[in-house]
């Protein structure tokens, strides 16, 4: 059991020093006693194009060496705030993407019925269900979502395989695990397969914030739209490629047009008063990323989320 | 002959399989009936700096791999409005500019001639001059010409040839190929060689949108002043280099400063009514792209010019 | 049907354009007639550790436009002695091993009974076994298996998985798909998981010539030893890890201290006598092969087994 | 001595040719008779995460082949207004950096007091301090400041060293080389390392430009905004992680969500009337710039530095 | 306290996942009771010209998630025979060489005084000297050295510094560190900056088998010719740029026409019986390491320096 | 003119520091008195596949900061018994072969007539010609040639070009620039195009040593074959293909199968006695090169060679 929860520091240990752990952020048993645990889901059996979301959570704890832990705009230091662990990976089974459900989804419930919040760390897409699934059982009623995303995610089987990085959002409406009235899509754009995949969200009430709505509308106004969560547990899933490639080249299915990293960040710092009790940020390949920039965007996602969950601790 | 002219179905052949042509649609014979030919140019010998654009047509034919056909925002899935088909490269002799003119023009008549309209992937920029004679000769009458680059490509002859990459602009007004007066460049800037390097184009009359009257106005103001093109032939040459460096930095002489994708976008979904016959994109160099993404916005320009073909079509 | 099974010439079109076929050969249907196959198959899902293997047949095919015809040693061109055609790839679903086996071997199987022979291109290892039991069960006798790589490849399963990447011998001789007296390991090396990782080759027979052998005794010495195949039909499985990683930076679970690129051609140039029906070349990754040199040496494990086939035919 | 202080022409001597200078400008003595001295600091002995600052001179060198004369918004060429030349780079030792400063300031001292104005480029940003240093016991009174930087630099000592690329406005200040008061921060962000880091700026009177108010004011309104700089002497040290990585991925600590290279154009073409005596352009790192995008902005930057020298002397 | 000292099982948890340390062993306290201790120097401060060393062993414990534990030459698991652990990173100074020295010193005094072994992964060659101060104020007597490497390291100071990456013999023999008659350079070859570069080895008595003895005698002849070590305490020094570059392209100073990886396996493999104390491989830069492969060797260099310390245990 | 030829202290000025020429020397005017001129030939018009040779002298320049003077094996510093400067690159048009033909003849000439010697750098091999018949013309007679390759370069013409990359031998031979019976081929290997392709170098007598013959003799054995030059000007001409792709990755039309470094170095290092005038070492394209391992060959080949000039002087 770590002593305390704090960041390796740069001033006594240079950021390149040391061995690699979310944020610089100890490592921890899932049973001791800490308040969010970060861990890493290695999994791209689910990917349909480019794969290597399996290194995601080696890159990104490489990269998080850079990362500190005072947020400027919500003035707080969030480890101040929150006892936060790295608990390493999940178990995964890199051909067998229903033995992998299985594990992760046993791994996240050991988790979470110890009270804790977690952030996971793909991994592609595919990884969310089982996240999910975890949750929800935990949690007994459905979850609020708030999906970053360049696509859907609400796409039909491929090859006879009901699941693959493509699918969560359909499963997780259909099996009850998030309230679609209480989800939104953000950063979705085109070119799609066919008419046909807008259908879904349309149909179940999924609020769908466009890249042209962000661009239209603006996030300032975006963001006076929440969906009125009220105090269910929320669940945020973060697709990288919702940005621009140019922000995140090392991602699995990137698509032209997509938002800035500032407006993620934006939105990101104006959620609304939420139960947020999960996250994860998907999709990031360490082999497509020369500069490391799309890690080192992974791990700011991880840095916003895991500040917006020490202001709520606050 | 193809049976029909239909993107291989990624859900039966994963996207990362099979021989690659323009997106995963069949080859066809030049003679074939179809609507619009897909073709490489895959020439470097007119550029000046960074070389390597011989290989653009192959890795875009690579990455196009990942495209749709449905466009959200037109309603439209382009293969069920054209036959469309990838009738591969046209002979260039890599080291003699002059031979590869005269087998680019044509190539270029052949196609034409048979009433198709055609969508060519550079190769440098100096390809259009020999696509836009084709052209001309078959429709007999100067085009119209909307020209998306980081330079006016009206720039004079360099080391006695008479012809290179910088110069197609020049040639075409000269040769009356392109009225001027109905020619708009887009994404112009600085930093130029001389203040000579703007008068060809002010003098002819050629509208200029650089990068701070798109910034200044704004893209909306902007396209609601497309030149009035009547029913004339108008032609859309696209150097990628007219976006910043950050999208596209896989081109050969990449400017600081430049578009983003989404303005891009923009221009190319709110292009006006036009009898669109014919259209390039160029200076995409593999090797100068580590994550691919350079090309896969060649591929998004092909989509979006491919949607427009469509449109008009209906 | 190609009219002929020739070579794009590089003198007609230069050796970087056109859509990219193996060897610049002709596509043709299954059916039509011709002597050997050559096909994709892009299947990762049986890697352990890198992935991207999917992206190979792609890869190989963009670099073979290099490959020649004639080989020097042997004074044969296999254009002139052998139709020879790329067929494309054999379906396969990314994500699930078990499809992908029947898809793999139907599609082999489909081959083989119009008494083609073929060279597949993976794809990582886990490919080769449904190729053999389309192989066996068209010859209907146990085959002779030339096995390069740096593994012995009769590991046990793993994460209760029968099959992945490292099990093809074990289940090839398991279902008398080959004679392992009949079969020869060339190239294998430690670092090994655990001293049982040689028990299975010894014990069935198997020859291993290992790295230690080739460097100890020479491959002069090698070549005069070669089982006695006679007339039954012979596999070759090429994994390029045989060779040391400096040759082919480009794959999967690389292993210090391998065979050189010449002792690879030197074993390939002297093979014995033999019926070669069928083989493959493996474990190939573009994105770890910064200057392609991997997948050009593919193409040349390629071009040794075609000439062998073609020396067969004269 | 130079004969004339001009580019090599591209039209005579193609710019992938030659030896390698600054704008393919003339290398001089010190002492010859010129108006602005460009010279490299390759030094990374102050840096604390990613090295290899010490190539960037070499590499901005080689890129600046592209860099043209003519600023199109200032309607001038600053070759015709000034005599600038490449004096190579300032002595270093890499493996100590006390030594290292005293060599530079030595070196910029001696370019100074002929009365020549610099543009330095990096190399890590503790080489500013030096080339305060010098300029300061030149001009005899505080400078003014232009501060590009998503960092403060206003940090601590660190491993007990008083001097690293994060310190230089700290000792600027203390030594009384700036007047903090006429000093402004542009693109600054979080994530800080503790509140503690504004407090050095705030308390000292250093007016902070963040991105947010950036991005909540907007450039236009900043610029009418900037200090009173009267005709004190000016300098612009120019960190290039101010802007987002996505346009500078090679640099030594990116932050994500910064400044657009247009944002960063839009200040140095709207700086107020100064008297600029000296600049630098520091941290970039070609060897993560694989398209050497980060070393082309660099080499942006110094062209609008240079016009801007160029108009003052008008 | 880790339980027991074994490798994490790829066949439980795949090798691309968890927390990375070298081979997968556990991270122990100094304190604790093993007998090899690991750790990581990650020290680029006295490089000459590349640099990035300092990310040397944070990439090494990534790619040695492929090590293995049994060497089939020696038939030995080298983690049956003895209890090594990961200890993490020394602290050092990246901009302080002087205090770096002193931590180093005392934080290897500190695991040899508990009578552990050790290999240090750097890190330059600057390194050594502090890890052999610490063993010899340990052990009391100068040691024997093997030292792989192109270089002599017996160069003056440079820049008016005692201490950098090509120093280390000198000192070491200056100081009576080691033993120069019971010492050995492997590997070294020109270009030399001057003739005298040989004359302090050669005065000194140190034995140098060049590229040249080691083609011209050959290995085999060469392993019979070692010192006789006797009982005295003998340290391994391998900088990875002994072998050509083609085998690690990620050093700091390559130099052309270097060992195989083969001939350095031999070499390592054929040891005499020696009472190896300590060991250091050194000079890997990840970042000009596209493939991974000069890492993977420093991790061969590693697995084979255990197994014979393992070998010595029996 | 330069005061003194020598190399700039890397001891003084660090090797990554100052502006780059070759081996640091001194940049001097053609009419300047020294011995031997090194210069670029920028050139890559005359490349059939893969192209950006143009960047090969300034990529050549920037690690030639890692070449030392002193050459162990032939105990001599070149810069001790010749004065060696760089003279900048022969003009070149990019595209244009005729025009640079012409222009790097007339350069060389300027430089021949001098009566210095030379060593380029390409560029591609088309260079090779002019180079050649600016000897000619000075030397009035045949000169021997000593030609490392993969390729025979007698190739015919294609597409109608009399000059390509690969076609100088042709030439040379057909002009009388080089006695073929006084020429020799080293490192020629397949696959290749047709039979015919050995014809032209067989029927004219010039001496061929394939890697079959170098590794089936022995470059021992070869080196004391060479032709019998007697006082005959003779030439050397290093296509760096003659290599292995894995110690040359970076150049135009690797081959598998090649000579390793140490292989060349030995055939440079025992050279018979000639009169050495001029040289060339082509092909190496910097952005093909990773690790810029091939582009330290180039430097490498220019040091043996350098030597080997030094040494007739003596």
């Amino acid at each position: 059991m770590p002593m305390e929860y704090k960041q390796l520091e740069g001033r006594q240990f240079p950021r390149f020093s040391g061995i690699k752990t979310f944020f610089r952020l100890p490592v921890a048993e899932m049973t001791d006693s800490f308040d969010v645990a970060l861990f890493g889901v290695p999994f791209d059996g689910g990917a349909s194009y480019r794969v290597g979301q399996r290194f995601g959570p080696s890159g990104v704890r490489e990269v998080s060496s850079l990362g500190r832990g005072y947020h400027w705009g919500r003035n707080i230091n969030f480890t101040e705030k929150l006892k936060v662990a790295d608990i390493g990976d999940a178990s995964v089974v890199p051909i067998d993407l229903n033995q992998t459900y299985e594990l992760v989804e046993k791994f996240t419930s050991s988790v979470v019925k110890t009270g804790k919040k977690f952030i996971a760390c793909g991994g592609d897409h595919s990884i969310t269900l089982p996240l999910l699934r975890a949750l929800h059982k935990h949690h007994k009623k459905p979850l609020g979502l708030i999906h970053f995303d360049a696509h859907f995610d609400t796409y039909p089987p491929a090859w006879d395989c009901e699941y693959h990085h493509g699918t969560f959002v359909r499963h997780a409406v259909n099996e009850k695990l998030i309230d679609p009235t209480k989800s939104v899509h953000i950063g979705i754009r085109g070119p799609l397969a066919t008419e046909k995949d807008v259908a879904f969200s349309r149909d179940n009430g999924i609020t769908t914030w466009s890249i042209d709505a962000i661009r239209g509308q603006g996030v300032k106004d975006l963001i006076s739209k929440w969906p009125d969560f009220g105090d269910m547990p929320v669940y945020v899933s973060f697709d990288i490629d919702a940005l621009d490639p140019c922000f995140v080249p090392g991602t699995g299915t990137p698509v032209i047009g997509g938002m800035t990293s500032y407006e993620a960040q934006t939105f990101l710092r104006n959620l609304p008063k939420i139960n947020l009790v999960g996250a994860d940020v998907v999709e990031v390949i360490p082999n497509y990323d020369p500069a490391q920039i799309s890690q080192l965007f992974v791990v700011d996602v991880m840095f916003e989320l895991l500040c917006k969950m020490a202001s709520q601790e606050g």
